[in-house]
């Protein structure tokens, strides 16, 4: 069996051939959330999901934000800001300009008081992009002003997993903020409350599609002198494994990389869907995502995720199974090992050769 | 990553490493069952799951059983039973004494008045074993008489997995009877009456070490007059895909049948549980099982099975790429074929040897 028909049997199976993230129309009860979606690996949209939450009115509002997060009432009334040249935080990219090799780049993260934060965050013609968020449970920290805007977890998800959330994320941006396609070791319920999310999904068993790399760890460096960035890779040097591919190449670099990650452009396309305010997106642990954003009226995307932890169970196993066997396989040599095979050992049925057949 | 290290991943992060089936206590919740056992296609053991049912106390008494299913209440007042020469239908049995080639042998089914298959599967010490069952809803259907004695289904089970069961079998036989290693596309609820049920339990990860190979299907005919056996091809000829490891190998074979499926004898134990009566057990979707059994004072066991249909998601696809994997790889040739690889192609990492690496 090729991994090709994994793929397809995937689909065939289990998510449907439409492409289409399945949405429901309010939340779904713990069981049925647990027993159609969680237990599938299978992604949903619920709508209606947080009609209730007050930051879905207040949080448009600017001056509410800052009153709220201005207050000395917060220990730290700091938060993070992740700043990058393009929006492309935790993304491959070239170490210098003249040498075009690829590292993983981490954004230059600066903490400062959130008036100056969604200050920079509006200055989209700068050359810059700052994007508030840290991938810490940053909304019960820095945010925590916030927390009687927002439920402190999903209801329904919790029963369903048996436990609160490990980590609840703040993500406050603008349009130009992108996230390159990676994976997750959680159960991500992800709640959209101003602006829209573009999310591209593909399962855990496209992992080869992917084109998983090491890449040298690097850290953009922004100077407030020269205004302009710098990349400098991790010392000691440190490798991250990172999927090779973008899903929007640009237009010089096309065809070059739809040659390079064949895989990824000709097989089966990944889910397309887009979280509107208000809705929450279900992404199941070790899915691939990549995320672009569109702005509300003010510029701006803002989202709270809840991460929970996952089962490392069967499915993991077999994840990490499928991911260890090369692939695209070189089908001339497969075929003449079979050949060899059977004429060196008049072999028994036991005994073939190892391959995808 | 070997297919070894597969088998044992699934232990160490989800089944545990002491080959022991978790019991619980009493019945789970729903989302218990669904969340820990269901989701993570992982067995477990359920004492006083079934206090309340009658059939705990009644079906230990012949006469109640022959009252209860003499009347003529039912429509059909014949049950199935399985005759076999030693116990072991939809078993490999070799075709004839002279041809010792293996077929997938399947019983003689005969169907007669209760009382009488309650003597056959009594009369131990004939040229034949009797094992009333037939896997078709026989519970519903030829045991209807029966059904106050036992819930219609599993409560809490249905609950999880939202639906009613598709099939509910009963099982009456003796000590001589046994079950062949085997999976079902089930997820399945085996709840023990009277006397104990040994079951064998291998993870669906473990597919390759049960050798599955397609053998002839046929039949076995009892003749009343020479009271003898004899097994017949089915017509047209028809293969069946069956396990060919026997975990038990009669002395005589011992060697050679160990010798023959090594990764079976030399790999991880298979989970080795008892099943007592008031117990169930949650026998998962895919997983193999071989059963034996003990039985209670009046030579018989007894049970009562409820097959709820599984879902077809990621898990099973993940299941039938492994399958479809050859294995065990012969190492050497292996190992010619990367050298070959690297040399002639000089080869991108993208494009190694298929194989399991």
């Amino acid at each position: 069996m090729e991994i090709e028909t994994l793929w397809e049997e995937v689909r065939e199976l289990s998510l449907g051939l439409s492409g289409e993230v399945e949405r429901l129309n309010s939340p779904p009860t713990p069981i049925q959330f647990l027993r159609d979606f969680v237990s599938q690996n299978k992604p949903c949209i619920i709508s209606n999901a947080i009609n209730h939450w007050p930051a879905l009115s207040n949080w448009s509002n600017d001056s509410y934000l800052i009153k709220s997060l201005s207050s000395s009432s917060s220990s730290d009334p700091l938060v993070s800001v992740h700043l990058t040249p393009n929006g492309r935080a935790d993304a491959l990219a070239p170490l210098t300009k003249a040498n075009d090799s690829l590292c993983f780049a981490s954004a230059h993260v600066q903490h400062m008081p959130f008036p100056e934060a969604l200050s920079l965050i509006s200055s989209t013609g700068s050359n810059f992009v700052a994007y508030a968020q840290q991938q810490n449970d940053c909304f019960r920290l820095e945010y925590s002003a916030l927390s009687p805007d927002c439920d402190a977890n999903i209801p329904w998800a919790s029963d369903a997993l048996g436990c609160l959330p490990e980590a609840v994320n703040l993500w406050i941006g603008n349009h130009l903020s992108e996230t390159s396609f990676h994976k997750d070791h959680y159960e991500n319920l992800y709640a959209v409350v101003t602006g829209r999310k573009h999310f591209l999904l593909l399962p855990p068993t496209d992992v080869h599609r992917m084109y998983i790399r090491d890449y040298p760890a690097a850290q953009y460096l922004y100077s407030q002198d020269t205004k302009d960035f710098t990349l400098e890779l991790d010392k000691p040097l440190r490798y991250v494994p990172w999927c090779s591919v973008n899903p929007y190449p640009s237009g010089k670099n096309k065809v070059e990389e739809m040659e390079k990650f064949p895989l990824f452009f000709q097989g089966p396309k990944p889910f397309e869907c887009t979280i509107n305010p208000g809705e929450i997106l279900y992404l199941p642990s070790m899915w691939f995502h990549h995320v672009r954003q569109s702005p509300d009226d003010n510029g701006r995307v803002i989202a709270v995720n809840y991460w929970y932890d996952m089962q490392f169970d069967i499915k993991y196993a077999y994840f990490n199974f499928l991911q260890s066997i090369h692939y695209p396989v070189l089908k001339s040599t497969v075929l003449k090992i079979e050949c060899e095979d059977q004429l060196k050992t008049n072999s028994s049925e036991d005994e073939l050769c190892a391959g995808v057949s």
